[in-house]
């Protein structure tokens, strides 16, 4: 890893003379939000943000692309210190993304050079010379591509990732910043609702599944897990992409808990899929209107219960409550959010090009992590599943082991503050940077 | 209103000892928990609970019906007093019916006699000489009945309600306990849902609709509006079942939104109906494999919307997620379901017979309210629904005069305690009292 070093032999004066030089040339710095977002987002913005400003030799101003990516392609640019203090005091518990984020994957360099070249042109435009891209898999890809395309056009410009991802599928970290929230979210509901169903089975709902996000992983399907503390608390089942669903074994579980426990709490994730690959949310087509599916996962698993048994069921889809849902973020996570993105600056002050901060475990109790870093090369498009140990032999639970792993990742709250009784976020105002081009693009 | 007179006049000795005996000879106390539960019920409980203890002159034990009014026919009672300081102390913090609640509707006294019978055969089995029933409409009525029962049979009793309901729907009282939290869970989820889709629509979703409880009453729904604070602030479409959906204005509205806005939040209430009354999520009956209608009003209007506009779309719907949800309690409802509970008490052992605590707002801004009651009578049966100056001349929206009711009853957060990241619900040890009768019930 190249770094700084002090030399302790003496220079010459034109040496000096030419450092210094450098010292006085900041070049301007490019952050973006990138794909889904997530309850800390913003914090890792904060993270940027602020670290920034502490290096003002190395990084003049700070640009966010508003709507991500889409921004830098458009050259619509806004000019982060020109917020407020108080704005950038409140981003860090502020959910959602407040710069704007994009789902726009960069194709390969092959197949839309244009692209690529039209962001090295913007960022020449605006002296841009760091490139911070808050996203997951596919954005460290682009991050990548960046990098390289500007090495190769004769633009170098350091490129660094700041993780981010609900789905807690990028490798070689601890977690990603975002899911903290999102699992703390689904296990606090998941008890929440169990005690629900339970205080109502005797003349009522017997069935009551809850349906999460994890379209490829299940890791925040298995944080609906953490709300149970012993066998045959709820939830019963967990329906996991990574295990495939027989729906055979899963009526006979549910009819076993409902005789066992007098209810059943399933959480299922939006990803299950049956043994030949396909998502069970697929399974039915279209209605008699013709209509497209409407249902997701959730409300089909429901409907499956009551037509083998019969039992009275309710379901809950989540959706963009759970990755939005700052009022009750973890605090490990809001912390490990912020430190992602001021160690990203501070990686790419040092000249670190081309590599995205990670989180190292030190210890899961009491939880101790510290940062680390990783070639993008080494995370771009690139999955983590739930390791087969930490799902129970039955398929319908979570080991002890993903207990340990996953409980820390919850641990605290950081409440935002509250007025009227809402919590009090913060929105940018946005003033955009002049534009210097030009020329326009299609995004 | 019947209330204990101190008299001026002296008395004969035979009198003192007559009211001596009297005093010495308290009566037991039956309290349970009635229909759909709340995240603040059991804060009504500990306010029974906590009461009752006061009164030991009065009242004696205290016995809650497992499974509410089920556990008093089949004689399954839970010895309150039993629990623990730590349990007590736990309820007010802890969310859904701790004792078991049922969807039971005792019928008229002229259809279903015996069932009254056997309730007034276990309260003279076990010397119960009070009767909380905490719950909505239907089991004001409930109790109101048992008042009269067991006036006719020989056995009077001291019926006060607890009022109890998240649908905000029961007349004579400023809110419903249950309500409030409700409401601060949906206007926060609103809140929070609304920045994620601001912050994704350029590239993807541009319409978001979340469905919430009320089935005849728009309550919920309209706090789905204090979301936003100024015009053309999400949520911009709120649907109540006060308003008959017209489609064509609906899908207009979407239109209007996403063009002005770039994207539409929308909070639809699952009693929406059609101007011929059927409720919108009985629209579609079956499938292409004769399934039922998987999904509720949320995911259907969603797809309405998709289907005429071609918007990229998500849906979320809430379901007990939104009533259990404790963790985001509003301090205010907390504190009045523990007041009508202490109310209960207080009213009972003063012999005030068959009425309710009422919650009387004195001022709104900033709010102040104390506690009334009303005769059962009054309540029984009777519903609450949004009054038109509430929603806004075209349907989708609420007034100001709406907020200003609204807002004071989210006011203030009540954090439960936190352990290993969750919070830390407590359930009973639910210790049975000795069974007295021979016969049994079926319920």
């Amino acid at each position: 890893m190249p770094c700084a070093i002090l030399r302790p032999h003496p220079l010459t004066s034109a040496q000096l003379s030419n450092m210094a030089k450098k010292k006085t040339a900041p070049k301007n710095a490019f952050y973006a939000q990138s794909g889904g977002v997530s309850a800390v987002i913003n914090a890792s913005a904060a993270g940027v943000i602020e670290t920034a400003k502490k290096h003002p030799r190395q990084i003049g101003r700070l640009y966010a692309g508003r709507h991500g990516i889409i921004g830098a392609l458009t050259e619509d640019l806004i000019d982060v210190y020109k917020e407020s203090p108080a704005l950038l005091k409140g981003l860090k518990h502020t959910p959602a993304g407040a710069f704007g984020s994009a789902r726009f994957k960069l194709k390969g360099l092959e197949q839309n050079k244009a692209e690529y070249e039209r962001l090295i042109e913007v960022f020449k435009a605006h002296d841009i010379g760091y490139f911070f891209y808050n996203g997951g898999n596919d954005s460290m890809d682009t991050a990548l591509k960046v990098s390289q395309i500007g090495e190769s056009m004769g633009y170098p410009i350091t490129c660094v990732g700041v993780p981010k991802t609900v789905d807690n599928d990028l490798p070689h970290t601890d977690c990603c910043p975002g899911f903290g929230s999102v699992a703390k979210y689904i296990a606090v509901s998941t008890r929440e609702a169990a005690l629900d169903v339970a205080s109502m089975a005797r003349t009522s709902t017997k069935v009551f599944v809850l349906e999460v996000m994890g379209r490829h992983a299940g890791w925040i399907a298995a944080a609906g897990g953490l709300a149970g503390r012993k066998a045959g608390d709820p939830p019963h089942i967990i329906l996991f992409p990574e295990v495939p669903f027989e729906k055979d074994k899963f009526l006979g579980k549910v009819k076993q808990c409902v005789t066992d426990y007098g209810f059943c709490v399933i959480v299922v994730s939006e990803g299950s899929a049956t043994p030949d690959g396909k998502f069970l949310a697929d399974a039915g087509t279209t209605d008699a209107f013709g209509h497209t599916q409407l249902g997701g996962v959730g409300p089909l698993v429901a409907n499956m219960v009551r037509e083998a048994h019969g039992y009275k069921y309710h379901w809950a889809v989540a959706d963009y409550l759970q990755r939005a849902a700052r009022h009750i973020a973890s605090k490990v996570d809001v912390d490990q959010a912020y430190a992602v993105g001021k160690a990203a600056v501070e990686l790419a002050v040092k000249g670190v090009n081309a590599v995205m901060p990670t989180i190292v475990r030190k210890a899961s109790k009491p939880y101790k992590w510290t940062i680390g870093h990783v070639p993008l090369a080494e995370v771009a498009n690139k999955e983590k599943k739930l390791p087969p140990e930490y799902i129970t032999a039955d398929g319908f639970g979570i080991t002890e082991a993903c207990r340990r792993y996953l409980e820390p990742l919850i641990g605290g709250e950081a409440y935002p503050p509250y007025k009227d009784g809402l919590p009090d976020y913060v929105r940018i105002k946005g003033v955009g940077v002049k534009r210097k081009l030009k020329t326009d693009f299609k995004a």
